[in-house]
């Protein structure tokens, strides 16, 4: 249960993504997410049965809803709600500076 | 179960502090509050029983918590885990600019 800062420890030339849980607890686990230009493989989505919350600290990202027609974009300061089994990707982020991602998730199986 | 940004509609003369939920679930309440240059009366101490977290997205802030001789000074991008039923009040947000807070509430009793 730790205190911080989510800007710091932000390596913008990670070739991964990567994933920091900042609190556990039962059923909800938020976390930060530091992407450096990835995106999901083609033709893979997200399906998960658990609620996600996300919001953009700083840089950009396209998230497309495979029940929309076009990838939303998303800067700092945007927050999409993501239902359970939604499905989705991201198929953009910001290739020229880091994308901090703050991700609530909400529901069984989140840990 | 709105999108949306959450810098946008943050009035920099609001007298009081503007409190919105961006996501109810149960059991989980994710909120933002805007501050202007307020604090915790004086004597007075938030005392809850669920779990919180918080993150200062833009602007500062004091944290004290009863159990700590000195506040926490806040920044952007800073966050802090505040157990259940730890005593704390907020001493003093930031008088120049506009101070945004996400608050995740987690627990019995958060709506």
């Amino acid at each position: 249960m730790s205190d911080g800062n989510l800007l710091t420890g932000v390596d913008p030339s990670a070739p991964d993504e990567a994933f920091a849980a900042l609190l556990t607890l039962p059923g909800v686990k938020i976390e930060r997410i530091v992407s450096t230009g990835q995106s999901s493989p083609p033709g893979f989505w997200y399906d998960q049965g658990w609620a996600e919350w996300v919001l953009v600290v700083s840089g950009s990202a396209g998230v497309q809803f495979a029940d929309e027609p076009e990838p939303r974009r998303l800067t700092a300061g945007d927050y999409l709600y993501i239902a359970p089994n939604r499905r989705h990707r991201v198929t953009w982020t910001d290739p020229d500076l880091p994308t901090v991602w703050l991700a609530v998730h909400v529901g069984e199986g989140t840990l």
